[in-house]
């Protein structure tokens, strides 16, 4: 993996890694990215649902979305995962701050033209957002898959950040008498909730719970 | 509000809304954005907490911070903001869909210079945060205001896209014996943790439940 000045890690390096065990973790337990590119020197963010195959990121999309036409031309593109673990609440305003887990990748997206490898990048998403769900529905007919704009996003550079545990403070704000510490959220899966057409009889499938990731 | 090609709706616009309401709905349930700028060609998408006063959002972050010096710099910034409501699992892999709410909003940056304002806008930020969280803590000292660079971010073009619902089928779908439907994904805060150095007897605050907006 490359490492240049768009991936130096200029802030708090110490919360920072180019480990990509630490990188693969985020990337796994997350699922929408915040893709970045400019189109006529504006920058677009758009979000997107994502799959990791190594240090390959699937994104897809319709055909008809401008944020792929622009990708699949080749323009350089930033895609930014973040995490959200918790407030951190200190005794002084300054020191507030946020527990996250955080990756910027850099690289370029290409359209994968050939049916059998947009199908098996389309199962690659499918999987990581609920794995064991792809073998459960239809598959994509020819034209879903014509419809549809597969990516491959080759990740050439990359970092992660990491923030975890209680509030620093300054060493006098300790005898301040207000609260401090941290208040974690978790995106927390709720009961499920049937398609109103759905025949009697038909479980929720027990590959939901553990197939979800968001922790 | 402008409303130019960067903000149009071109894909399933019904999903689609330029209503300030909505877009300060969204822009209130969440904290977090992901803000993209280039720099040297090379798009950037670095994750900022936020706070909303108007058509004003504002950033902040380290003065040794990259991105505030490029956005400082007047350069065009989007700003995008997304809440993830749920999964929605189709009969099909093709309908396959996120329920979310999402903001993408276009402008540019400006530095607060002046330390009355500096600390309001701080101020706008915590309680977008944690409603009533700022009377109790200590307030910037004039070193900490000069560390934090505060960024006034201009909304000048602005959409708003939100899915909600159970998945919408092909018809021949609906004859599927699969599962289908929605599972809900709320941002959840869990107990709160207190400091380690924490004297005892001081109590979570009771501003901490009702405060709290990730819904």
């Amino acid at each position: 993996m490359n490492r240049t000045e768009r991936s130096e890690l200029r802030r708090l390096p110490e919360r920072g890694s180019h480990d990509p065990k630490v990188i693969h973790e985020v990337l796994d337990a997350a699922f929408l990215a915040h893709v970045g590119f400019s189109a006529s020197a504006q920058p677009f963010v758009i979000p997107m649902i994502y799959g990791r195959d190594g240090d390959t990121l699937y994104l897809h999309g319709s055909t008809a979305s401008r944020a792929l036409l622009v990708l699949t031309g080749g323009a350089p593109a930033c895609v930014s995962v973040t995490l959200i673990d918790g407030l951190v609440l200190a005794r002084s305003a300054f020191h507030h701050s946020l527990n996250y887990r955080s990756v910027v990748a850099f690289g370029t997206a290409r359209a994968i033209a050939e049916a059998a490898r947009k199908t098996r990048a389309m199962r690659v998403i499918s999987e990581h957002l609920i794995a064991g769900r792809w073998r459960d529905v239809r598959g994509p007919s020819r034209a879903e898959l014509a419809a549809t704009t597969v990516l491959e996003f080759t990740i050439e550079e990359v970092s992660a950040k990491i923030r975890r545990g209680p509030p620093i403070e300054d060493e006098a704000d300790y005898a301040s008498t207000v609260w401090a510490g941290v208040v974690p959220l978790v995106l927390q899966p709720q009961t499920p909730v049937s398609e109103p057409r759905l025949a009697a009889g038909i479980e929720v499938p027990t590959y939901l719970p553990r197939g979800l990731r968001f922790k």
